[in-house]
């Protein structure tokens, strides 16, 4: 905290005379702009009331204001940004749908309704059901008696929003699966959502993309098939055909439209399906598991929902056994882990179950991805019982892999020492893992009272804390 | 990305019939709550114009909405939450400002103005100028035709916002210096906000001031003598209480109300005050430098504002002249230094003045700090020129200091692990602030044309790297 206005400053501030001294450059404040808060008046009309859920399906990330319109205009994949479905939006002037702070009857808004008054209503290029003012905007409370009006709180990430202003949307539609939105931010680049979660933006995917392959690609010499379940984008797939050992990389997406949508507007993500090496698989992960040979990959990189609501499976033992199974010996996984700041218990139980399964290694990792909540993102890394793996110094080192660091993109987040500090934890997030850990492990060795559990894995402190 | 729903799960979804399995502990969805979107029909109605500001004048964090309202109901210092000053707010039913959907003339608000629609006023503990429909936001867009509701789309991190959910607002004032709130929020615990930006939180704050403190203590052998300038809260104090070897502690802070209102409401952070080493100076900082004897400090912390705007002056080259001076030879700066994915334009001058200024070791390291903007704050190292500093390698490691890990409350966040870890970077900035070093460093050296600089500089691979 700080306080350190000097004197001077403060006059200079109180008087608005202060003139900038030099050597630090600064960006002139935006040109004002009006508020913009009523959706226009051809669009947008028709609130719809989401159907009640559990909690929402998609992982980390920005929400998306879940309120009036619809989102079903999309549907099928279009290749165009003039094309895209559009919910109405005819632009022009503030009459009619409330503009210029009326309620729309010629009486004014009440004055203490901030929100409502507007200067002019949207404007086309910002559109879309689920952008308010012109920014994209993470739900904040949940149902309400308004039952045409309804956001979410995600309980993943309960009291906090997040926003990104929106330029303009370029993608909607909706697949069996999921809502599609992409949409153009001011400052972030394009901005993938699913179901109105925010999956990554051009400016900071670098950090998730790399972090999540590299981590366990690096951890083991060579390897050589990798099945990635999910990741419907090509990121990881970008990232992993930076490894020349790499001969095949099955991939199983379940939602073709994500597929489509990416390589229409994300062609720096979409450029790994390029890559002769990969199989792309459309359809269920589980089932395409339960068929793969045993003991065939030598990575499975997991690029997955959040662990509650539909994705909740892919956080269950039985997942856990069907990756296990199709890893070889000494195989690793790599499975989104939420964020240390934010899901400690959700942490603990992943660490728990998978130390049960894999029997080799298991580790949890972080990092910096702005536009996820909290600011950061967490993964674990795990190794099936066979040769050892030490996940916490690259054993296969990007730097030195022919080409690695060009392939396609240049890197822009991982190296190798950014793999090491990856497995660092604050004081507070190994404490909550290591005391439970211990807990566990206790347990579970009272009750198997014959012998301990044969367990190759490293020991807590070496589990939780990089060397 | 994402995208492996299963497709059994797909139908659980649709059907919302999923039954959970186990293994995962999960929160059941807070329960239904009303849309609150307008302001108590008794308070806040008079909408406040800020002046034109080039750029606010507080540092990282989450912004305050500066929309209808006054912030000027406080001013002089409340000791109690009950007597905290507030703007208006009756509670009661959802007549006459608009409540339920209505205009607050009984004629309904326009269909699309998502916005405007609310079933119930703000509840009385949630009134404030600042926060509308019970959450905190940071501000959007500035200026604007309709001047009764300007937002300021902060120049420092423009494109994005965050919101924290408000359950109680405990204390607003004015100081001649800035302006004062204190919430209570639904999930990050208290939260201190001057001038519109947060600036620490409960959950959080451990993070910023345990590493703002300790990366530079703990890189020199036995500190005695330090200095804070700003930190009014008393958090780096409380930190720096952690170390034996310290003799004296000055601080400079110049908002006497910031202090009062910490040591009211922030009781874990204003117990760093209680310490019989600390000296309160309340004045200008660039004043009291100037008047301190030279070479005193082994360490100098600048817990700033922002270095644009009014704090401007504080990453300006005089300003750093005078700390080098207050320095012994071989002593420590740690100064705030912003985001490494928003403000490396910023990093670059301030490590390029840093390493004019101080001729010993220069660098940059960062942490995780959720209620910050892009989740990130970042430090400058400095050590003026004399015995060597090796940041990256902590030479007096916390956890060997007797008592440091218990003093006052529990270390949550650093260790030596993420000590070291902090001065990681990742691909991109290491590559923007080592090319930017690089260019300086050798036009420096073309316009001496006699003989290179004499700087007792660690070479730009180690300025910027880890070990």
């Amino acid at each position: 905290m700080v306080s350190a206005i000097t004197e001077r400053r403060r006059k200079e501030k109180d008087g608005n005379k202060r003139k900038r001294g030099g050597g630090v450059a600064e960006k002139p404040p935006p040109p004002p702009e009006e508020e913009l808060y009523l959706c226009p008046r051809g669009g947008a009309s028709s609130p719809r009331t989401p159907p009640p859920r559990r909690s929402p399906p998609r992982p980390r990330g920005w929400e998306l204001r879940g309120g009036a319109g619809s989102m079903e205009g999309g549907g099928a994949r279009n290749g165009s940004t003039t094309g895209a479905a559009r919910t109405g939006g005819s632009g022009g002037d503030a009459a009619g749908g409330g503009g210029g702070g009326s309620a729309g009857n010629g009486k004014p808004l009440p004055p203490c309704c901030v929100k409502a008054r507007a200067a002019a209503p949207e404007s086309e290029a910002k559109c879309h059901a689920t952008v308010v003012s012109g920014w994209f905007t993470e739900p904040r409370s949940r149902g309400g008696k308004t039952s045409k009006v309804q956001y979410y709180n995600n309980p993943m990430w309960p009291g906090e929003a997040h926003s990104l202003k929106v330029e303009k949307i370029l993608y909607q539609g909706k697949s069996p699966y999921q809502e599609v939105l992409v949409f153009e931010s001011s400052t972030y680049g394009k901005v993938l959502v699913l179901d109105g979660i925010v999956q990554l933006t051009d400016k900071d995917e670098c950090a998730y993309q790399e972090m999540i392959t590299h981590l366990p690609l690096c951890s083991i010499p060579s390897p050589k098939k990798v099945l990635v379940i999910g990741g419907g984008d090509g990121g990881v797939l970008r990232e992993i055909c930076r490894h020349g050992s790499v001969e095949s990389i099955d991939i199983c997406e379940i939602d073709q439209l994500v597929i489509d949508v990416c390589k229409d507007f994300f062609p720096d993500l979409s450029v790994g399906f390029k890559d002769p090496r990969v199989r792309l698989h459309v359809g269920d992960a589980v089932e395409f598991l339960r068929n793969a040979p045993e003991g065939t990959y030598d990575a499975i990189i997991v690029d997955s929902s959040d662990p509650i609501g539909p994705a909740q499976e892919l956080v269950e033992k039985p997942f856990f056994d069907t990756i296990a199974r199709a890893l070889r010996p000494g195989g690793v996984l790599c499975n989104q882990a939420e964020s240390m700041w934010l899901h400690t218990h959700l942490i603990q139980d992943m660490l728990s179950i998978c130390r049960e399964t894999f029997k080799g290694s298991v580790h949890y990792a972080w990092t910096s991805v702005p536009t996820y909540p909290s600011g950061v993102i967490g993964f674990l890394l795990c190794a099936k019982e066979g040769p050892p793996v030490n996940f916490l110094t690259p054993a296969n080192p990007i730097e030195k892999l022919e080409g690695a660091m060009e392939a396609g993109r240049d890197i822009r987040f991982y190296n190798s020492e950014m793999h090491r500090a990856a497995f660092v934890l604050p004081t507070f997030a190994r404490r909550e893992l290591e005391a439970y850990c211990t807990t566990v492990e206790r347990e579970q060795q009272e009750e198997t009272t014959a012998e301990p559990l044969k367990m190759n894995i490293m020991p807590n402190s070496e589990i939780l804390t990089a060397s």
